[in-house]
C-alpha cells in the first residue's frame, strides 16, 4: 500500500484532499509563499490525527499542520521540496463542552474564531480575541501563532486565553492536557510550549478556552495630540482613571489619516485642525450602568486643561462612534489604494515608542532608502506594538528598481532599531518562513540554543513543520 | 584548591555562609524537611551565579537554588545526601530599572515580594501579587513556584505578571531574556518553562515585572449562602455586574467560621443566623469615583430577592471591612489552636466545586478516616482553588495511632477525587519533595515523558535541584 492509500485508510475518502483542489492549501492567502505536498489530509478526529502522525513517523515523513491559512509569515505553507504531508484541521470543528459555571469552552482546533465568538455570545459571555481574519482563521492556528489583535490591552494575547490543550506529538501519541483550571502548579506548563510554536512541536487538536462577561456599556473618544509622548502620558492617565475598562488605545499618525481621507470617500476628520497624532480610545464594561462616558470626559477634560491633549471628539451616538472606528479599520485598504506599503510589526517598551520611531525615521532618511515615501504609523500603544509603514505612492514605487532589496534594507533598519530599543521584530505575526533567517541575528545564541534543545527534545527528527521558525 | 576555596574565590568571604549559620537554610521554615549541603553561597551578582554554576558543572555537582525559603512543599531544601551546593539569592536584591511609561520594573531575584509591592506603591502603581509570606518570600522564588495568593482572580498567577527573565543555565551560561514587552512572537517563549520549574532547569536571577494602576476605591461584602452552588451562582452575577473590579471572592464554610469564633477572641459573626456558607467579596478600582458600593449593593440586593443569598453585611467603614477580612486572615491560626489540620491545595473547574467537595466528604466518611474530625473549607472560588481541611481536635488526634498513614490516606482520597473532577493536586503550592511521588499517579505518561524530555534538554545531567518535582 502506498502512502496515499494508507492515509485514505485512516481518514476515509472525504478526508483526503484531491490534488485538483490542493492549490489553495499550497500557498498562503496573499500568494507570497508557495510549496508542494505529498498529500493533504483533513482528519475528522484526534484519533485520526494521531494515526496520520504515527504513519508519518514510521516512514520518516515531514508534517505541516494547517489551520485557516490566514497567517502573514508563510508558517502554514509547505516547502517546494514536496516531501511533507499537510494535516488540515478544517474538519475538526466540534464544540466538545460548554461549562458556564467555569466560564470555559472546550473546542476543536478547526473551529473558526468567529464560531467561538458567537458560541460565547450565545451563552451571554465574551471570547475576547478579535482579528481581521476572524471569519476564517481557526482557533488551532490562533493558538499555534499566539494571536494578538485589538483586545490585547485588556485581555492579553491568545496565550492568556488558553487554560488547557490537547495535542498530537510527532510520534503520534495524544497528549490530553484539556484541563479547565485557573491554578495548577504540578510541573512544567507544557501547553506554553505549544502556544506560539507555529506547529513545530506537534499538532494542536483541541483547547479549553476562557470566557469573560459580555460587555454591555461602551464609550469612545478621538483625541488630537501633539506628539507620541503625549499619547503615552494619556495612556497612563486613562489606565489610572478608567482601570480595566480601557479596552483599546489606538494611535495613528496624521500622515496615515491623510491617506485615509484622500483614498476612502466616506471618511472625514471629526476635528478641525491637523494634529500630528490622534488616539482612538474605547472603554467597555459588563455593566449597563458603568459611567464610562463620564469617566472618559473627565480624564480627557483634565488632559486638555493640562495641555496633554489638543482637542477631542466624544461621540454621543453609536453611529458616530462607528464612524471613528471606520477610519481605523480602513487603514490597510487606503494604503493599498495609495501605493505600496513596506510594513513592519515591531514592539518596544511603551516608554521607548517615541524615540524608537524618531530614530528609525532618521536612519532610513540617512540611508537614502525612502525618497518620496511617507512614514505612517498605526499602533496598539498599550501593547507597545506599532505597525510602522513606509508608504510609496504608485508613481514613486514604479521608479524603484531594486524593490526586493529595498524592502529588505528598510526592514533591516526598522527591525534592528526595534531590537536596539529592547523590542521585538515580530510582535504578533510570528516568524514562519518570513523572518526565520533574521531570527538568528536578533536572538542571543543562548536563547537560540535553548529553543533548539526544546525542539530536539519534542521533535528529535525535525519532522514537524520544517523550515519554519527555527 | 578545594571546592569551598574555589567558591570563596568567586563570591568572596561575605558570599560564603559559615557552617555555623547554615541550619536555617538546610530545612524548610515549618521544619518538615531537612537536608545537608557541601556549601552554601550567597552570590551578589548574576556574573557570580554564572561562575558558581560553571564551577559546579565542571565538577558534576548538584545545585539547589533557594529564595526566601518560605515554600510549603520542601522545594528549596537539599537532600540528606549532602552532595549539593545551595545558591541563595538573598544578596541579589537590586532594583535594576523602573520604567513608569512602560509600567514595568526590573528587579533581581532576591528582592522580597513586599519590597516590590512598596517599590510599585512609591511610583503610584500596584504590584498585585500578595501572599501570607510576602515580607520574606523572594520574587525569584515566587517566579520559580508560579505563586498564587489572594489576587489571582483579577490579576492571574505570578506567570501572568512576568514579562521577561534572566536565568543562569546549568552549564553556567547567562540567558538574558529581560524584555519588557507585552507582545513578542519570535519563537518558543522560554521564560514560561522557568516559571513554576521550582529551580529544576536553572537559576532565575532577575525579572521584568508588570505594574498596574494603584487601587483607590474599595467595597466589601459578607454574604450568607445556603450552598456552595449558590456561591458559584453569585460569582457569575458579580462578574457580570462588577466586571474587572471584582478582586476577591473567598468562600468559607460555617464549620471553619465556628472554629475561628471559638478560638480567636476578637472575632464575631457580622450576621445573625448560621448559614452553611459565606463568601467575602471585595471590589476595587483605580478611580476614587468608581461607584463600587452601589454596584455591590445592587448585585447583592438582586441575589437576596432571587433567593440566592440568605443575608448580607455591607460594611460602611474601613474598620468594619477590616474586621471581616480579619476573620478570613486568622483561619490558619484558629485551626492550629483547635487541633491538627490535614490540609490540601486542590483546584477543580469552578462548576465542579460543590459536587467534588460533597463526594470527597462521603468517601472519607466511608473509608472511616475522619471519625471525630470536622470538614472545613476555605477557598478562592473564582480560581477553582479550595483549601480542603480535615481538622482533628487535639483530644481526637491524640487517639490516632497511625498518624502519617492517616494523613497519606486522607490525601489520597482528597487529591484523587480532585483529579477525577478534572482538577489538580497542587493548585498553588507546587510539587517539591512533598508531592513528587504522587505526581506520577496523577499525570499521564505522555505528559510526564514531555516534562522529562524538557528537563533532559536543559539539564542533561539532572544536576538542578535533584529530587524535586520530577
Amino acid at each position: 500500500m502506498n502512502l496515499v492509500e494508507s492515509l485514505r485508510d485512516i481518514v476515509g475518502p472525504a478526508g483526503l484532499v484531491d490534488p485538483a483542489d490542493a492549490e489553495p492549501l499550497l500557498s498562503d492567502w496573499r500568494g507570497r509563499y508557495h510549496g508542494k505536498a505529498r498529500a493533504i489530509v483533513r482528519p475528522s478526529s484526534t484519533e485520526q490525527v494521531a494515526q496520520v502522525m504515527a504513519l508519518c513517523a514510521r516512514h520518516d515523513i515531514c508534517v505541516v499542520p494547517q489551520g485557516g491559512n490566514t497567517g502573514l509569515v508563510g508558517g502554514a505553507t509547505p516547502s517546494e521540496a514536496g516531501d511533507a504531508v499537510i494535516i488540515s484541521l478544517a474538519r475538526m470543528a466540534k464544540v466538545r463542552d460548554i461549562d458556564i459555571g467555569n466560564d470555559t469552552v472546550t473546542v476543536e482546533a478547526g473551529c473558526t474564531l468567529q464560531q467561538i465568538q458567537e458560541l460565547a455570545a450565545s451563552v451571554d459571555r465574551l471570547f475576547p480575541l478579535s482579528l481581521a481574519s476572524e471569519g476564517s482563521c481557526q482557533i488551532g492556528g490562533n493558538i499555534s501563532t499566539n494571536a494578538g489583535g485589538t483586545a490585547v490591552l485588556r485581555y492579553g494575547n491568545m496565550r492568556a486565553l488558553v487554560l488547557g490543550l490537547e495535542a498530537v506529538l510527532p510520534d503520534g501519541r495524544i497528549w490530553n492536557g484539556l484541563r479547565g483550571l485557573r491554578k495548577d502548579n504540578t510541573g512544567y506548563d507544557m501547553k506554553q510550549l505549544f502556544i506560539g510554536a507555529e506547529g513545530t512541536l506537534g499538532v494542536v487538536t483541541a483547547a479549553v478556552l476562557k470566557l469573560f462577561p459580555a460587555l454591555r456599556a461602551h464609550a469612545t473618544a478621538w483625541v488630537a495630540l501633539e506628539s507620541a509622548d503625549a499619547a503615552i502620558d494619556l495612556l497612563a492617565r486613562c489606565r489610572a482613571a478608567c482601570g480595566d475598562a480601557l479596552t483599546s488605545f489606538e494611535l495613528m499618525s496624521r500622515s496615515q489619516l491623510e491617506v485615509v481621507y484622500q483614498e476612502v470617500p466616506d471618511t472625514r476628520d471629526p476635528l478641525d485642525g491637523a494634529s500630528p497624532w490622534v488616539v482612538l480610545i474605547e472603554l467597555a464594561d459588563p455593566s449597563h450602568e458603568a459611567p464610562l462616558q463620564a469617566m472618559l470626559e473627565n480624564v480627557i477634560g483634565t488632559a486638555l486643561e493640562d495641555g496633554i491633549a489638543l482637542d477631542a471628539a466624544l461621540p454621543a451616538s453609536e453611529a458616530q462612534s462607528a464612524a471613528l472606528w471606520h477610519i481605523r479599520h480602513v487603514v490597510s485598504e487606503a494604503n493599498v489604494r495609495f501605493g505600496t506599503s513596506v510594513t513592519h510589526d515591531i514592539s518596544v517598551p511603551i516608554s521607548q515608542i517615541p524615540q524608537c520611531l524618531a530614530q528609525t525615521e532618521a536612519k532610513l532618511l540617512n540611508a537614502g532608502l525612502v525618497e518620496g515615501a511617507r512614514f505612517l504609523y498605526v499602533g496598539h500603544v498599550g501593547d507597545g506594538n506599532i505597525h510602522s509603514i513606509v508608504l510609496f505612492a504608485h508613481a514613486v514605487w514604479a521608479q524603484v528598481t531594486d524593490r526586493d532589496a529595498r524592502v529588505d534594507a528598510i526592514g533591516t533598519i526598522v527591525n534592528g532599531m526595534a531590537v536596539q530599543y529592547g523590542g521585538s521584530i515580530s510582535a504578533e505575526h510570528g516568524i514562519g518562513r518570513a523572518h526565520r533567517e533574521e531570527l538568528s541575528q536578533y536572538k542571543s545564541d543562548v536563547e537560540l540554543d535553548m529553543m533548539r534543545a526544546v525542539k530536539r527534545a519534542l521533535d528529535p527528527k525535525g519532522r514537524m513543520n520544517p523550515g519554519k521558525l527555527l
